[in-house]
C-alpha cells in the first residue's frame, strides 16, 4: 500500500460510520435479526475490517456470494453463522461441511444435491431455499416450489436454516413488483412452512414490517447507500476518497482538455490534476459529469477520466487551496457516494467495490484508528 | 484464488498473444524503440506475468503511473529501464535513485525539486521532461518550455533521458489535433534537443512515422485493445472471460427479470443465470445491452448486471448447451473486448483495469502453460 504522505490517494473506511448504520437498521428491523451482506470484499470496503466491526456491534450472520468468501470468514469468525448465496458447486459440498458454510439452494437439482450429501453422510446439514418470487435470477420458480410442498420428503435430509427470497425494486416503495413478490413470498412460505424466512435487503428492511419476518439482510445501506434513492439518507457516510493535486496550470487560451479534446477551455481557467484514474477502479463515466470538492468548494470535473489521472476545473477555488500536493475529495461530505453515482450513471453499489488497491487506505473509528 | 473446476468465472490471459502483439508494434515502429506501458497491474491482466513476458519478447523499457509500481518491478526486472509517469512526489526522491527509476518530471517544480536532488548527492540522476502539447494534463505548458529552453541551467543537474509528452487523440487518425501535438512536440524538441524523444502511445505508432521518433510506448494494443478503433483490428486477443451458469430457468408467463425491473419477458424464454457481476469487475453498463456467446451462438444480457451473477437469453442456444455448469463468454473470440466495451459505453482500458480478484485465472503461452 502506497505511503500516506504520498499516495496518489488517500480512501478512508469510517467504521464507526459502519457500525452506526448497523444498529440503525437493526433497530429499523424491529425485532427481525438483522443478518449482513459483506459480499464481494464487503462491497469493496475490506472484508475483515468490516466483519470484524460488525461483529463487534452484535451482527451473528453473515451472506457471501461464494464459497471462497465463506471459507475466508470463517477463519476469521470461527462462530459466525455463514451463508453462501450462489450455492453450492457440486464436487465442493465437503467443503461447504467442513467449514460449517450454509449454501442457499436455488433449484431441485441443488436440493438433491445436498440431501444425497446428507444421506451419504448420515447427516442433516444446513441450507437455505430460496424461492424465486420475482427477480428471475436464482431460486425456486412457482412450478418447483409447489413440487416440494407437495413432495416435502425433498427436503427430509436437509436441515432447513431459511427460506429467503430476495426483492427487484425495494429502492422503490412504491413500485408495484414489490407488493407482488410479498405476496409470492407469502404463498412460497405457507408452502415451505420450515426454517425461518427472510426476505428483505437494505431497501426492504423500510418497506414497513410486513417485509421483515425473521431476518432481514442489511447490504448497501451498512456502507452509506441511501436505502430510498430520492428521500433524505440516513445513513452515515462510511467512504471518503480524496485524490491528490499532482499539477496545477493556468489555461488562458482557447483550448482542450484530455483525451479526446472532449472539454474546451472557453475562459481563463485553473485545471488541476488529480493522481487517480479508472485504473483506481473510479468510474470512467465520471468524466466531464461528476464533482469533486476542494475545502468547501465544488470544482467539477472536466475532460475525460484516464486510467490514473482526472483533471477539475478549480478556477473557482481559492488559490492557497488549488496547489500541488493538495488533497480534492473525490468521495466527500460536500459529494457523497450516491452523488458521485448518480452523476457517473451507475449506483453506489457499483462505485464501492470497484475501490482499487492503489489507494493508501484508512480505518477510522471503533476506539482505535489505525491505518 | 478460486479452483477451477468451481469457480465462478475464468479468466484466461495468452501471454503468446501479448508477446505477438508486443512484435508487431515494435515492427510498426520501425526501428524507434517499443517502450510497454504495464501501470495498473498491466492493465489489470498482472504485471508480473505481463513483464515477464514482454521482457522475453526483447522490451527493455517499461512505463508505471506511480512509485509503487516502479519499485515492485524493479524487484522483478533488475536492468529494466523504468519510467514513472506521475512524476517524483517531494520527499520520495531518494526512493527514486535507490531503485534507480526514471521520474517523468511535468513542472519547473519537477524539475528544481529533482535538480537539487541530484546537487545534494553530487550525482546528475536520470529524468524524463514531459512537455504539454495539448492534453492539458501533465507537463510543462508553453511557456514553461520558453522557459527552460532560455535557461538550460535548470536541467544541468539532470541526466535528461526523454524528451516526451501525449497525443489526446490518436485513436481518431483525421483529428486535427494529431497534427498540432505533433508540430508542437517538435518545436517543443528543439527547444529542449536533449536525451531521446518519445510521443507516440500505441495508436500513436500506427499514425505514421512522423510521429515515432525514438521510443513509442505501446499500451492499449499489447493487450488486444484495436489502436483505431474503426478499422480491423490487426492485435491478437488476449483476454477470455468465461462465466459459469448457475441456473437456468424457463420462463413462460409475462414476467420481469433482475433489478428494476428493467426487462420484461414477452415470449418462452429460457434465462441463465451466470456467476459474474460488477463486483467482479464486470461492467454493470452492460446490462440490457452487451452480448454474450454460448458455443458460437450469441445470448444477450438481459435485466440489469448485479452484484455477483447477470441473467442471458439462452433461448437461441441448444438445450444441450445451456445447462448447469457450462461456460458462457463474456469476452471471447466471438464478442471482443472492444464490442463489450463498446456495448457497455465505455472503453476496453477500462474494462481490463476493472478485471477483479474473484475469477479463476490462467496464463497461456510462452511453453509452459500453467495457472
Amino acid at each position: 500500500m502506497p505511503d500516506a504522505a504520498t499516495a496518489g490517494a488517500i480512501l478512508t473506511i469510517d467504521l464507526q460510520a459502519l457500525a452506526s448504520n448497523y444498529g440503525l437498521i437493526r433497530a429499523q428491523a424491529r425485532g427481525a435479526e438483522c443478518a449482513a451482506s459483506i459480499k464481494a470484499d464487503a462491497y469493496g470496503l475490506g472484508v475483515e475490517r468490516v466483519a470484524e466491526t460488525l461483529a463487534e456491534a452484535g451482527c451473528r450472520t453473515f451472506f457471501v456470494a461464494q464459497l471462497d468468501e465463506g471459507t475466508a470468514l470463517r477463519r476469521q469468525l470461527p462462530s459466525a453463522e455463514i451463508h453462501v448465496l450462489n450455492g453450492v458447486p457440486p464436487g465442493t459440498e465437503r467443503l461447504f461441511a467442513e467449514h460449517r458454510l450454509i449454501p442457499v439452494l436455488n433449484s431441485l437439482g441443488d436440493i438433491a444435491t445436498w440431501a444425497e450429501f446428507g444421506r451419504a453422510n448420515g447427516a442433516r446439514f444446513a441450507a437455505d431455499v430460496h424461492v424465486d418470487t420475482g427477480m428471475s435470477r436464482l431460486g425456486l420458480p412457482a412450478d418447483e416450489i409447489e413440487a416440494v410442498s407437495a413432495d416435502p420428503g425433498q427436503l427430509a435430509d436437509i436441515e432447513v436454516a431459511l427460506v429467503m427470497s430476495h426483492l427487484a425494486c425495494a429502492d422503490e416503495p412504491d413500485h408495484p413488483l414489490n407488493r407482488r413478490q410479498l405476496e409470492a413470498f407469502r404463498a412460497a412460505r405457507a408452502a415451505l412452512p420450515m426454517g425461518r424466512a427472510s426476505l428483505a435487503n437494505s431497501s426492504g428492511v423500510f418497506l414497513g414490517s410486513d417485509y421483515h419476518f425473521d431476518m432481514v439482510r442489511a447490504g448497501a445501506a451498512l456502507y452509506g447507500i441511501a436505502p430510498v434513492p430520492d428521500q433524505l439518507n440516513a445513513m452515515a457516510q462510511v467512504v471518503r476518497l480524496q485524490g491528490r493535486i499532482l499539477q496545477v496550470r493556468l489555461v488562458d487560451s482557447s483550448q482542450t482538455v484530455g483525451y479526446g479534446a472532449s472539454h474546451r477551455v472557453t475562459r481563463r481557467t485553473q485545471i488541476a490534476t488529480v493522481a487517480v484514474g479508472y485504473g483506481d477502479g473510479f468510474p470512467r463515466s465520471a468524466g466531464n459529469s461528476a464533482v469533486a470538492v476542494l475545502g468547501d468548494v465544488r470544482v467539477p470535473i472536466v475532460g475525460r477520466v484516464s486510467m490514473d489521472l482526472l483533471t477539475i476545473d478549480v478556477s473557482d477555488a481559492p488559490g492557497a487551496m488549488a496547489r500541488v500536493g493538495a488533497l480534492v475529495d473525490l468521495i466527500g461530505p460536500h459529494n457523497p457516494l450516491d452523488e458521485v453515482a448518480r452523476d457517473a450513471c451507475t449506483i453506489g453499489y457499483e462505485v464501492l467495490t470497484r475501490l482499487g488497491p492503489r489507494y493508501h487506505r484508512v480505518y477510522l473509528g471503533r476506539g482505535r484508528d489505525k491505518a
